[in-house]
């Protein structure tokens, strides 16, 4: 059995090693590589991406995985050991329905979408888009195609990014968040934010990035930050951590950015070291994964605590803008309410509003219910519709996210799940840390670093994403409320 | 016959997507790679090699080169087709020799080292270096027992950067050259060039080097420029293609290492797209591709023409160091011959002493003929002798260079033949291009560019190097002659 399991290991190590290298070409296409790179760069994805889908759904191991299911079995649930055998079967069962050919195709068309979607983007341009869309839609409705399903389609795609949860679970979560946002994004008051909008030098927010960065539990020289049209962060191991961020000389929104592909950066240094090489050295959904970065950006980073230490600093870096702002002001500003046209810029009562539109056209495109040239159209009257917005073009529209250049289609609603989770695992973390205010009030935000690396990140994928939030909540529902709680107090406190 | 082609077209695409990916990791490791990555690096970096040897030493690969045999002999000898049956089965040859196990730990060992090796230089620690030394010298002297040679084991290794030349035949050269150069330099008078120590910030370094970068034929979107600890050049296609160099605040030298590394990258920028995703989308040899690195280096680099339209802006760009200096002291400066220690940094005249010194050093380790923990005395000791010159530290000394930290023994002598072959084919152009020092003089090198593109960098490996000097030069030997008659000629007139 001991031959087996280290058999097994080895396997998945090096399919890991492939994943990995998908992720750092990923991440050069996005980051560095020169724009004509493209073609030879879908060419290796797609190798890459042939080999690892071949060798991981080989019967061989399939036999392997049935071999090994008594001794998974016989060990402790949350064992390192049984935890790769459990969730690997899983994760085999699913990637064996997936023709290697589609996968390929998939990866390849991702590679090319993504470089047609930064041209379009940029000229506004959804024409030049629309091939690569379609391509990409068509991939995977035949790639939902491969499974079953008890509710819709889009079900299959979702459970890639929130495994176990149904398109009717989400909905339900959805039905309660919609309502109530529109409610609190209508009760808002007016507060001036003018300050935050003038004359930032992108030098100076990269510097004071850089500040905080060290600050917040990362081992030196395991992680790296680096402009990108659209920020990301991923990771080749739990010490090659890369963040991505986007500067603009007009605002300061490159500082929230950065803390929130901080949180994301934080979750992958924290995975336990004997994880790495196994499917485990990852996080059970990219839900929790988001709670994480919404926390750090959010809950920890639109804070009065966080702010009391770093509001100086700031004040230093941006003098001729901020000196003769207050903090009250300042923190009132950065946690306005404020229907906006780009997601990644929404304040936290908006931002799941962006989403729950995306969640709605998705559905549609994996049904084909709606033609895809009338998306820009359908997108524009959708967002009259949720936030009261007009939208001047589709670099501000439809373009505005990565996502569907790749096919990523099914993970936007994971957003909005983390800001509902973030809370849920946040009054776990207030009650576990009772001087944590004081704590960020003195620039530490180690503590709440290695508490949450101690009792969530190092655990990787090892339990399902309910049974991680049960173990560390006691509860394993999504439960919107507590979310919503905190919203309406922060809208309350805007008016004080 | 045309699927057997087919077929092994598709296999060495996707070998050589996983050799450009191997590519790509080690440029991240080099640039970008967070320090702390260096293990998970190392591991995906062996999984790869593993994948790739696999693959390309499979023996119906070779069936099928044998089968394509007779097909690539009925065609003309330099079509892509018959070109890659033959260097194909060249390199299947070779590496059906290798077992797996010592590749992938060559490949392992080799990320590795070069992680020691950065540090080891910077602290000019010999001692922390040693043993990961060790363990590549080793692995390249396992390597070469797979081998048979003539004359040397060191033929086996030189075979991997030289095909086709022996050590004997390398020494032949070498034998005429130390003694020339020798007493080149000691004739050499001495040069007033203090005024190219002093300062030189960093930032004006680079805008100059973007500026002249795309002057030299490179297509807008593929290629890019990137500070590094070792100058290097890489591609991963003829269309992304990545240039490194180094800056220090208080010299120029940053300007020749860019024009060096933009040889080489005009090299695999000109490489056909017919030869894309093909063992011959590359240099027949390191040999005729330092050649085009030290033609822009040097031959275009230190020239009057080039400097005749580049100096005005040189002097606008460093005005406080620059101002003052005629264009003829400055020549006469970046033309003169000074024994120093460092091989990169070293002018025409002492660079090819640097190397006969490391070729002389790289038989003994081969031969286990000096105890490795010897090395930096032996290093100190020849520097004397070859140069005059008394090193101060390792790092300035015997941990120079990073190509022992990746096993790369055999790769030096390739430098000095590329400064021999450079003036051989140098010789043809100028007889091609009888206005290219007008056309220079102008600021316009893209009809050399494009010269060397259609003549030499586009047929990439599709004939061995001596086929190919013999097609651009009439003369299939390296003969040293031409490049000693030219540092002749430039020392003599150092004194004028």
């Amino acid at each position: 059995m001991e031959t087996a399991f280290a058999d097994l290991k080895q396997r998945l190590a090096e399919i890991g090693d492939l994943h990995k290298v998908q992720g750092v070409l990923g991440w050069d296409q996005r980051v560095t590589m020169p724009p004509l790179g493209t073609e030879a760069r879908a060419e290796a994805q797609a190798t890459l991406g042939r080999i690892a889908h071949d060798a991981f759904t080989d019967a061989e191991l399939g036999r392997l995985l049935d071999k090994l299911a008594p001794y998974g079995e016989s060990l402790a649930y949350d064992s390192d050991e049984a935890s790769l055998i459990r969730v690997t079967k899983r994760d085999w069962d699913k990637a064996s329905r997936v023709p290697t050919e589609l996968e390929v195709e998939m990866t390849r068309e991702a590679a090319r979408g993504h470089h047609a979607w930064v041209e379009a983007r940029r000229t506004s341009d959804f024409a030049a888009f629309l091939p690569y869309l379609r391509t990409n839609v068509e991939l995977k409705r035949r790639y939902a195609e491969c499974f079953e399903w008890s509710d819709s389609p889009y079900t299959a795609l979702l459970d890639d990014y929130e495994p176990g949860m149904t398109t009717t679970e989400v909905k339900a979560v959805f039905d309660v968040l919609r309502p109530a946002l529109t409610a609190l994004v209508a009760a808002a008051p007016q507060v001036d934010a003018s300050f935050l909008h003038g004359d930032f030098p992108v030098d100076a927010q990269r510097a004071f990035a850089e500040r905080i960065l060290p600050t917040l539990g990362f081992e030196d020289g395991s992680w790296r930050l680096d402009p990108t049209a659209h920020p990301f962060c991923t990771s080749f191991s739990n010490r090659d951590v890369r963040l991505t961020t986007r500067y603009r000389d007009d605002d300061l929104e490159s500082i929230w950015s950065t803390l929130h592909e901080a949180g994301h950066g934080l979750y992958a240094h924290g995975i336990a070291s004997s994880l790495l090489r196994t499917p485990l050295a990852n996080s059970p959904s990219l839900g929790l994964n988001e709670s994480q970065s919404r926390t750090w950006e959010n809950l920890v980073g639109r804070g009065r605590p966080f702010w009391t230490h770093w509001y100086g600093p700031l004040q230093e870096a941006f003098p001729k803008q901020l000196g003769a702002i207050s903090l009250d002001d300042f923190l009132r500003a950065i946690n306005r309410a404020e229907p906006g046209l780009i997601r990644v810029d929404a304040d936290e009562t908006t931002y799941s509003l962006h989403i729950i539109l995306r969640f709605e056209l998705e559905q549609e495109l994996i049904a084909g219910t709606i033609a895809l040239e009338d998306l820009p159209e359908i997108w524009d009257a959708k967002m009259k519709e949720f936030l009261g917005v007009d939208v001047p073009d589709n670099g501000h529209g439809v373009l505005q996210d990565v996502h569907w250049s790749g096919g990523g289609i099914g993970y936007f609603p994971t957003y909005a799940l983390g800001n509902v989770i973030s809370l849920q695992i946040w009054a776990t973390v207030r009650e576990a840390l009772p001087d944590l205010d004081a704590q960020l009030a003195a620039g530490d935000a180690r503590q709440l670093a290695e508490w949450l690396r101690e009792n969530l990140y190092s655990l990787g994928r090892k339990l399902s994403p309910r049974e991680t939030l049960e173990r560390l909540t006691g509860l394993g529902d999504i439960d919107p409320q507590p979310y919503l709680a905190y919203l309406r107090e922060k809208v309350t406190s805007l008016s004080t």
